[in-house]
């Protein structure tokens, strides 16, 4: 039986691979898994935030419990039912004047992007550009809707070039190609960590502008900084050239499954938002309202922000992220031929070595030295290894870091006299 | 900003139009609505099934509590964590062997639907066959990944016309396509309510052997019927010919947006479902293991047994199946024009009318009679009027609905003296 293509590109290799070295090597400790911390998890915490929910929904609908029956377990509004509390919830912490009918909430923040994608892709020639390295996930829902994704160079510095993105535009075009639209995290960027500063968001939205391009703002992270950073994307985009994707998978709870996107851009027949609503609707009809519940009452508990929510949260993920840095530091400064960046905030890191780390290494890291990372070739799509590594450190405890941070050591000086 | 073409094409529209004449007739008697009925509907089931399944786990996991917060509030398993629990649901009801291992629990039964269409359509060649009349839902998935439907004849008696489908086959590859499969809801279809009966199950899962065709099995409503029907085609099925689409929507839980797909054929790779996996990590990544905790709690509660657990739901839809038949009877007995089928089950039948009953009759009848029905062209995906109505039956109450045939004969007599 011959299957869709995706299902043999680099980009499903990849997924399948990671996963399952992590599950092949258990007793390994894991600076690969980008999961959130979970020591603060509480199972009490579900039904207590079904039942803030539920009685703001009594409140709202006046005291009608048929109609709050009806809500949280009948079939749904397609574009979900948490859309005003997630309206608030981006006033109070993102600055992000919304209004909530251009919202879609979604099942977590790959739906969104697929929904995103599936609206742009039309024809073969319709291409996205995005940062390159980027989530695997990208790649992942382009290839659903056969889309080709055309890397934009990521700086070090600004976390994506603008005159590299005006470049490739050029050049897309030229080729007969229609770039659609040009995806990045400006916060925090998966894998590198990167930040852009304000200059380089001004710069972007001015660029799109003159453009005509869509900026699809993919925003997990943003709230696992340090305070007084830029504004998002979406909080300067006075043109509506600025789609933005949420997820609560990090800030909510991962197993509600529940995100969103915000996408306020007239189109022909409507606001944009309506549309993904109606692909949403021949995908997976609505987002669970009990899974919707649980991520609204975590808002109504935390009157509507989660970077207060987080407070716990953020200073594990900060004395990760320098205990990460003063280790590397401690074992690896001055080391020819190492180096690393320097995030303010997110999960993620990345290491340079002298040495091609690719899938073949990591195996046999995880088997002899009992430590996981992913080989930064993943966030490229493609099966070239390269002399970087990223590190994730959001989940992880004090001593699992330490001892982690040993066993990689003691990886990359064996590399280094095997080179030698 | 050009958007793709599934955006405009008339399933789109047909389910834009039906969600939005219901919204703007608030007060108009729905026999359009396929939503299960809610009387029976209570807020507390869901912690008390979230609480049975919690327990459940803990079992399974030795009472270790963080393995039991991991499962249900992290990141986790692409092909769901009620698989087992659905494997014995479907031995316990539908006498169907299943591998836990070769489930895939989805958002939903749209995004199964989804899953399989994405995988199976490769090229412009690749086709899907569908018995027509059938649900919408089928060409707005078809719509997604731009893959023709190709109509099967509906035999009023035997739900599937067997001739039909060779011929259809044939003239498809006569015509250069390859029908991947063949789409069908066996027991009690949308819209016709119509059952397939063994003799014709068995021939069809022959003529998918002969042909090497693989058959799409939706069940939705299977066990809201009198008992003793035959076997779905996945029970019958030796030679993994059948793809089993499952939904908890009607007998489950709306709300929790729980489906699955059962899907056991040997690819290139290992096994279909995990193909399936593999296009769910890049779509939605994992279905809410907090919604299907709700689900399976419900399992747990019922011994696996959703018959046991609608039993009331089971007797509401009986109650009113005959309700309609007796009404549409006391209404209509004789009248030249008009006739009905007689399903044994399912939530919707189809009243044939001596005119063509299409959006501007229903517009009409909505605003003037104060009551809905589905002009039966939207489940032929295009516009042309039918002299066919479905009236779904499953969410009212008995005065509902003899006040909406008191409505709808009054309307069909205007309609019939307006043609006179």
């Amino acid at each position: 039986m011959n299957l869709h293509d995706s299902l043999t590109s680099p980009v499903s290799e990849s997924m399948n691979f990671l996963n399952e070295i992590a599950h092949r090597y258990p007793d390994a400790i894991s600076l690969a898994a980008g999961r959130p911390f979970e020591g603060f998890f509480d199972l009490d915490d579900v039904p207590r935030y079904l039942q803030l929910h539920r009685q703001y929904l009594m409140g709202r609908h006046g005291g009608d419990e048929t109609a709050v029956r009806r809500t949280l377990l009948q079939y749904g509004r397609t574009k979900g039912i948490i859309h005003e509390l997630i309206a608030e919830h981006l006033r109070v912490d993102e600055g992000i004047t919304a209004d909530p009918e251009h919202l879609v909430v979604t099942v977590g923040c790959q739906e969104a992007l697929y929904l995103v994608l599936r609206a742009l892709r039309r024809t073969e020639r319709d291409a996205l550009l995005a940062v390159a390295p980027c989530y695997v996930g990208v790649h992942g829902a382009a290839g659903l809707v056969d889309m080709p994704v055309l890397p934009v160079a990521e700086s070090p510095e600004r976390g994506i070039d603008p005159a590299d993105l005006r470049a490739r535009l050029a050049q897309a075009r030229a080729e007969g190609l229609t770039p659609r639209a040009c995806y990045l995290v400006p916060d925090f960027a998966n894998p590198s960590g990167v930040r852009l500063d304000l200059e380089t968001r001004r710069e972007l939205l001015e660029l799109a502008e003159a453009e005509d391009l869509l900026l699809l703002e993919d925003n997990p992270y943003g709230l696992f900084g340090t305070p007084g950073g830029p504004p998002t994307l979406k909080a300067l985009d006075r043109r509506a050239r600025v789609v933005h994707l949420g997820s609560f998978a990090k800030t909510g709870l991962p197993g509600a499954r529940v995100g969103y996107v915000l996408a306020d851009q007239e189109v022909a027949g409507g606001v944009l938002a309506d549309q993904l609503a109606k692909l949403k609707s021949m995908l997976t009809v609505n987002t669970s309202p009990i899974a919707q519940s649980v991520i609204g009452g975590k808002l109504l508990a935390n009157d509507f922000s989660l970077r207060a929510a987080n407070t716990r949260e953020r200073e594990v993920y900060a004395r990760n992220l320098s205990q990460v840095l003063d280790g590397l530091r401690e074992r690896f400064a001055g080391e020819p031929g190492i180096g690393w960046n320097t995030p303010a905030g997110g999960f993620f890191l990345l290491l340079r070595v002298p040495f091609a780390a690719g899938d073949e290494l990591l195996e046999r890291c995880a088997e002899e030295f009992r430590v996981l990372w992913t080989p930064v070739h993943h966030f490229y799509a493609d099966a070239r290894p390269r002399p970087v590594m990223r590190l994730s450190f959001s989940h992880l405890q004090p001593e699992e870091i330490d001892e982690a941070l040993n066993r990689l050591a003691e990886f990359i000086r064996y590399c280094i006299r095997r080179i030698d």
